[in-house]
């Protein structure tokens, strides 16, 4: 049984998403929980793209072992040199570098004519395969453009030592008939093409992504280029946790298997929705809240009575266990490193000792944290930095008469700072008088509140998209308390934003594939 | 160029999602947009399965004059006369039955041979074609049912007078072509197949629900049964909005077209996120906040040179315009009566007056009302029914240092009471004061929160999932103030909670399809 290569892109093109950039301690701790789920290769970054992606695929590279790390790069020799040299440290490293090769993207976008691109794809896959034996080569926006034409690419590219050629739907338009004849064509078209893995890259803008991506393998593709939970520019990319059960459900009738430990699923989809802020619907296929019919508390006879009457996965199959409490108030230091060592993360004493307290404080005041809550609390305590600002006391008044209220003290630049301020709401009135302390004219484009674990004790997380000229920002926190965890949240939002001004990155439209 | 019929199953199968249900008059105003978005069929609820359902069948039955309105029911005499009876004073009016075809249901869940399936599905069929032209018959779990005894099947229900035959992925198990070849296999063995249309009816366990049903129709279905951004019970099922933007931008590849005026997509979409409390994540194809490459704010060069390089359908097509400001301040009575016309709300005097007060409040505390504002003013105020208790005050005091304190005041059963309590957070302390107050015990299992519409002065839309002896409710609130929002969400999940207690409903394995 063949198995296909999962090529995961969350930290890439998931990483495209309106506002979701990660910092590096976030991408490493995604890319220790990837590992774990067993991709077979991850797509860490574009290091061209900016100084902290280079940074982080970097990073990424010194720290994963046993995966593939590749790094995207554009034709040209300036972003090869600069990728490799973020990757050459991995273990198993892999150039993946792309042209657009659609009339439409070369005429409007490269201002290229066919010729000049192929030129240019045979010289830069020559180039990184002078650096690494392992290169991937992508045409952008391969579904519109022509197939004769990008057959010819193709054989040059794997001429030139391409080891892997990959197919995107860049802008989601294909169905899945019309994909798989067009993979299906570059197969029996490519004189050469049996001496690279043939790789699909699908957009979601239809819904299709997951059925073009199965077109794709069914006329014999055997690499996919997925995010987890679908994430990406737009509706996003093909879902890994979709395709992967869809072979794992379906194996004999596909003749396929991928090396996934489907058991990391559940677990790997929680941790992007909160490093991304990015969440997931209840009816989302495989990993929603509502995707298995056993949904907790509620009592189904048919389901009971045979599972197969209703169920085609276990809930377990993907990890969603339903005794998954780990620790509570009782537990020791001891216990409390051991969960995090098993959980994936390699912290210094001092921080686990920072952590260690902040559990207990949490643990007093809740009955039981499981790991999610563990996820969070690292993620707001270490994996984000604190920038410029940081919260240190805030008290709120409001209901139905009372105008809302908000005192706030921050720490601005070392230096500390008190307000205060009213607004239509409590967390109108908190981020009012944040804003007018730092002086910041972001604009909240979005603001939404999730309950990290069920329970009137949840802890609360939220997520802030800001926007100032141009910028846009992601900002989370999570507090017990709504209101706290707001203000963290803006104030990580203000933190990013000004990130994002100091560091200043590749347009969208260099970055797409 | 032949069209696909839209039959929306939205108030039935989507209504099964967990804890979605929804009342009489909201049900009636989403059946009001599903007309204007201009489906073919509206299936309404199924009548024998409470008294609620049959109620609400009735309603819609006799305001919806344009769309046909289907009702769904066993393959029993009681069910058909029950369904019959709610929609006899439809239009266009169909009975829609259903029973299971698959060996596993047949023997875990009916617990009939396959000749007794034949003789109940011949009786029951010319049962309801006696009382109606326009019968629709399905095969639960067709794509795991002997093809040649589900071409039996269906052969005897079109001989007994079913003009509509539907096959449905029960499960969500089948993949793209496999799915197609099992239509075609009943297309060309089933000997009166073309006196009926045949229809498709999918799920969405594995992310391919809109591929599949998009194999069915290339197979020869006419008909395709979807739900508004794709809820439904588990996963969900096939998205409206993914199927009929496929139809939409490849219909000169697919040579078919729809009914739907795409321009009510967005707006429809957003009803039924707002009436049924199910989130749609940003990255959801054609309806999630980020589905379009434009996104608000983000200057995208690429874009703006020629859209055409990364959008393959246009926001204003389903109705995402930039300019959809309706209403401020300085609004009259009469803008606001004529908005909520436009809208599709027919209201008494008295509830118009109502809401225009409410309308002014909220319009003094923020600059600009959109559409969605209405919208919720209108759900909170006169479609929800409030019941047993109602919110009279509400203050809270909270932040990094105080204990977390609560003061409500509640109408319960018409006597005022009042309460204070504490808190892990300010909803929390609300939460356990209100459970204290009414002595409930209902378990909360999620909590999240939305901003209705961007910016800082949005308005917070809560939703809470309750859950009781086995009952889960979801409740709804908005206010500009979040803790408030939430006081109205949990009392409203609670009234809820009350109605489904004193309201049993059939177990969702008798509701399934």
């Amino acid at each position: 049984m063949d198995h296909v290569i999962i090529f995961d892109t969350t930290l890439r093109d998931g990483e495209q998403s309106p506002g979701a950039s990660m910092n590096v301690p976030e991408k490493l701790r995604l890319a220790t929980q990837l590992e774990k789920l067993g991709v077979d290769v991850l797509e860490a970054g574009f290091p061209a793209a900016s100084p902290g992606d280079f940074e982080a695929v970097q990073a990424i590279s010194k720290k994963i072992r046993g995966v593939q790390v590749a790094a995207l790069a554009r034709t040209s020799k300036e972003d090869i040199e600069r990728g490799w040299a973020a990757i050459r440290d991995a273990a198993k490293p892999r150039i993946h570098t792309f042209i657009a090769t659609s009339d439409i993207h070369m005429k409007h976008k490269l201002k290229m004519s066919r010729d000049k691109v192929i030129q240019t794809t045979l010289e830069t896959v020559r180039y990184a395969k002078s650096l690494t034996d392992n290169v991937e080569f992508s045409a952008e926006d391969a579904s519109r453009s022509d197939r004769d034409f990008l057959c010819r690419v193709f054989e040059v590219a794997i001429d030139a030592g391409a080891t892997t050629v990959n197919i995107p739907d860049t802008v989601g338009y294909s169905i899945p008939d019309e994909f798989g004849e067009l993979v299906a064509y570059i197969r029996d078209h490519t004189p050469n093409i049996r001496k690279a893995v043939m790789s699909v890259h699908c957009h979601n803008d239809l819904g299709l992504a997951t059925a073009n991506t199965l077109a794709g393998v069914k006329a014999g593709v055997r690499q996919a280029e997925v995010t987890i939970n679908g994430v990406g520019e737009r509706a996003g990319n093909t879902s890994l946790e979709e395709l992967v059960m869809s072979i794992h459900t379906r194996s004999s009738l596909l003749d396929l298997c991928t090396r996934i430990n489907t058991r990391e699923i559940y677990p790997t989809s929680r941790l992007v929705s909160m490093i991304t802020g990015i969440i997931v619907q209840p009816n989302k296929a495989v990993v929603g809240a509502n995707a298995f019919a056993h949904e907790a508390g509620i009592h189904q006879d048919g389901v009971l009575k045979n599972r197969m009457t209703y169920e085609i996965m276990e809930p377990a199959t993907v990890g969603l266990d339903t005794n998954r409490l780990v620790l509570g108030k009782h537990s020791g230091r001891h216990a409390f490193r051991q969960r995090l060592n098993d959980l994936g993360y390699d912290l210094e004493k001092k921080e686990v000792d920072r952590l260690f307290g902040k559990f207990k404080e949490l643990a007093d005041k809740r009955k039981e944290l499981l790991d999610e809550d563990i996820e969070a609390l690292v993620a707001e305590e270490i994996l984000r930095i604190p920038d410029v600002y940081k919260l240190l006391y805030l008290n709120v008044v409001s209901g139905t008469v009372a105008v809302p209220t908000a005192t706030v003290k921050l720490m601005i630049e070392g230096q500390e700072a008190q307000g205060a301020g009213f607004g239509i709401g409590p967390i109108d009135a908190t981020f009012n008088t944040i804003a007018k302390m730092v002086g910041s004219s972001a604009g909240l484009l979005r603001f939404s509140v999730n309950a990290i674990t069920g329970g009137m004790d949840a802890q609360g997380e939220v997520t802030v998209r800001l926007q100032e000229n141009g910028l846009v920002s992601l900002g989370k926190g999570t507090d017990p308390d709504i209101i706290t965890a707001s203000a963290k949240a803006y104030i990580n939002g203000l933190n990013r934003l000004g990130y994002l001004k100091n560091n200043p990155s590749l347009k969208a439209e260099e970055r797409r594939l």
